[in-house]
């Protein structure tokens, strides 16, 4: 592993003054007007859609989605479960002639109950407030009630987050075998030496992936405190870059996006706090890069079209995706 | 409304024999080897999906997908409800105070419970039995049990629904205002009419959105019975255009994606029977076609890159899914 | 219908003012100390439960809940459905011989989602508040927030409902075949007169159940708008009688406890917003007192001993109950 | 710990052929007719329910319900999760002024999801087969199907399970500090010392309850295994007491009922494969009998009057219940 000796000083003590000079710098309110319920999703025109495309070569497919089932690796953390689904009607009961349909028609049907960032999922901007006030300035309490998301629900993106996706393989470049340790914080220098190091850039209106590396240990050793736990992951640090780089999102295949512990000494997901209700960032969680990367890696080609379209469940603060990549 | 004068004659007291015979005719049964369980989706070739992604020019996108919410059109029929939506944090909690967090943030999550058939949705190889048989002639009772279906659940598919699109609007082309009449039997002579008015072909791997209008007027009109009641859709006597097509997948914007009521004098979704065990069809429904079909009819444009991943909940039957359409 | 020349007289147009009155005219608050979570369920004391069990005689017990399924009357408003209710593991899966279990043993097993007022029910303190201001003064934010309500939960009486019941069928004294007609205000001297009719007293401690009829006319009728329609129910000017009587619980086989349309030009459920958070008083909704009053009708006893404990859902404002009478 | 010299000798090697003796000797089939759908609960007649009020003497009463909710025991395993309680409306809500609602009345509404076995539960008669085969004899394809128990659903018993109330403290009896060790399997020799030490019978159609002490350790050791894991309970030994005894149920402070591991080399719930589908005998499980068991030390007095209603989800196979103790 590398050590980056540049890394930016925190002062561990002061979440609540770095998170307000990081939110200041970086602050996107009113860019896209008052009303905008779009944030940095602004960024990605038709224009940068139509460029994308022309990415497509082989016409290879990549979901980069995790499952969605009891095996997932949630522990019920604030009433966050795995997806339990049920069946309405099954081939067992067809087979046993109880369905009372005609002509030896037999059919199933389903149903799922599961929280909406149980597991590979976008960060709506209705998910995190700062100090009350949710994206674009609007209090929180205004946003969001026991109804759901009233102004910035996961509906009001999902119709374009196709564009072109880039990936960044911090894992492979700066991590043992592939994977970068639990508590390893990514700064805007790791970033910008992966993007070096594969030969590409990252500009406005890009979908940007961060593999880590953790998902792929997940997968071999088990879940452990994948949900919630110590994890690889953005610092704090690269709010500016979140900001500057005029990206349209982001996603990781880690539970919570930044590096965990966090970087201060009493935090709960600063970085969180700083992207989404400031900068009106769209972030993803739990994405499954591995085959994606292990192709990108083969071919040395780390750009793609990306459709990523959650599901509009209207007013949600989050969303299950299926992101797919196509190179 | 043009009457099409050619439509096949169905004996309407004998909906067994004309499945069985429409089954023998096209089932694709170990086409793709005995342990397939993509069915159709075979025909969707990495070749297939490269050259449908050149097929974007502006970079224009449109969602197929309907709201999720507690507003859709389902009446409680086999348990098929609604989307319930409910919060496990919100605006209001994080002003109120309440929720205990450091430095200022707050947050908001979410949970959903809902039939995976509820809204906009792919209908799995596992959702339709004939005589007790499932896709690829596995006995049903082997495939889909309480535990879901274990062969052919949804995730199986769920990297590569990618590929050329295509919108036939025969709504717009057969119907009053654009919209076709409940009850109306759309034949292969409709589809190939409105293939040969909109100057655009079908075949092998393609993606193909039939539009009715139906939903346009329920829209404007209300639901009334728009979940399992009278409908415009594929008549039974498409089957043999479904197979020869070797179409990937087909998806309407009703609610069952054929003619109701079905076309036997006693019937419960016959084509259904056909297309999903014995030819292995993936069937989309409840899609929303409207601003693609303006779009489309502005430009005269009917084909597009189309994205279609389902949420991979494993062992589903159906899926929702946020398809988009990018031109 | 026999009409009631005394009904007290309110100012149509002013909820807000007729609801401060009675609210201050007949507030519990610290009546049992500052800490109280039980509210009129106090009255209900060891003494009296111990006298109620004597009222047990034959020993016919009559469960006076509806059903729980999907066959109920929710219509999804505010996001009340019907239980959904789902099988883990069924028979037909066990005869398939695709459990898994040895030496012979199969199993079945189900899950339930479902608001918890639903169906047959009690309303916990935590389900109203008057100008945002819970049960014993306390703000309602502090209360109940997406955690539930973490002070008067119904899980704090869920050892204690067990006591003198005694059903008043004001719908077979003033109904037309034992029915109410919906709009029906069932006013103190209904309930007096009734009581004199059936030669039974109400004191403290009691829990009282009205029979309007509603229920019997949706069971032969149909539901139509059972749930937030039209019903017979308490009038607003028993707010007094509710207080002064001292009992501990009041329930009715209507799904709003008091008469619909409410009794103020622009209102809703305005007794609610005395008897919860000012009264303390537990109510209890969509009972079925059918059985239960065709049998006092016949022996004209009207008291019993009545057990209804709620499912203690941690936090819940309200909660599915199975109230047993015995007699 | 006495250790009891007199256990039958049970085959380890040979479940089906103990299972099946078992079931031969103590099979109820066709005692209560052949449409019977009650099984022992019939011998829980009128006349010991009246009898049993009569037990009632300081009116003391004692909730026998775990909690309903995320802090249950729980896992995951075949699905069962904890309860997930959601809100629909909040009092952060209503003080925020955002619910819409007139004269200043504001409302708190919830939902919960749970398997109906997660907590505080009745084993309906429809939760167990043996090799097939159902209560009565049915086929258990039959009766339980994805649409749940068709025949002898919860909802069948709902409204008789009132009765007289015994609790056998066996933990207290045979255990250290009252606690028996996992893997003790309770015979009836310690069922009948424990009736003679406590001075108390058990006859026909009694509610039985046997407290174990092993949620007495869950709670103060925290959960571990309690959900499957290693657990003292009822020997498979007890199948003839059982029946002989003519209990109208029984119930035990365990997640299984029976002893785990269970006495045999390989096994799944022996005892529930003889008691449920053949004798037709009601098993509770998961019952929070410690504070019933304090107040029945001190007092010497081991029989109450119990109500135990489950809620009535028809079709359901197992169902959540608060039961009453009254002494």
């Amino acid at each position: 592993m590398t050590v980056d000796h540049n890394t930016p000083t925190l002062d561990r003590t002061d979440p609540e003054g770095a998170i307000a000079a990081a939110a200041e710098r970086n602050r996107n309110w009113n860019r896209w007007g008052a009303d905008d319920v779009r944030g940095t999703m602004n960024y990605l025109t038709q224009a940068h859609r139509a460029a994308a495309a022309a990415l497509v070569r082989r016409g290879a497919s990549f979901s980069l989605s995790q499952s969605f089932d009891m095996d997932g690796p949630q522990k019920g953390w604030r009433r966050r479960t795995n997806p339990v689904h049920t069946m309405l009607d099954t081939g067992t009961d067809a087979v046993a002639g109880v369905q009372g349909f005609p002509h030896g028609i037999g059919g199933a049907d389903d149903v799922v109950s599961m929280p909406l960032q149980c597991s590979t999922q976008w960060d709506g901007l209705g998910h995190i407030f700062d100090h009350g006030v949710a994206w674009n300035g609007r209090p929180a309490n205004e946003v969001v009630t026991s109804l759901g998301d009233g102004v910035t629900g996961i509906e009001t993106v999902a119709n374009g987050i196709a564009g072109r996706g880039v990936l960044l393989d911090v894992g492979r470049r700066f991590g043992t075998d592939g994977e970068l340790p639990d508590g390893f914080a990514i700064t805007t220098r790791h970033l910008e030496s992966t993007m070096h190091a594969q030969d590409v850039a990252v500009g406005t209106g890009d979908l940007v992936l961060v593999r880590t590396g953790q998902l792929t240990r997940a997968r071999r050793d088990g879940w452990g405190d994948y949900a919630g736990g110590a994890a690889p992951g953005l610092s704090f640090t690269t709010a500016d870059w979140l900001h500057d780089s005029e990206i349209a999102a982001i996603a990781t295949d880690t539970w919570g996006f930044e590096v965990r512990p966090n970087e201060f000494d009493v935090a709960f997901q600063p970085l969180h706090q700083v992207a989404i209700p400031n900068i009106g960032l769209f972030l993803g969680e739990m994405w499954d890069l591995d085959a994606l990367a292990q192709d990108c890696a083969a071919d040395g080609v780390y750009e793609f079209f990306l459709t990523a379209a959650p599901i509009p469940v209207t007013g949600a603060v989050g969303a299950p995706v299926n992101p797919i990549a196509v190179k």
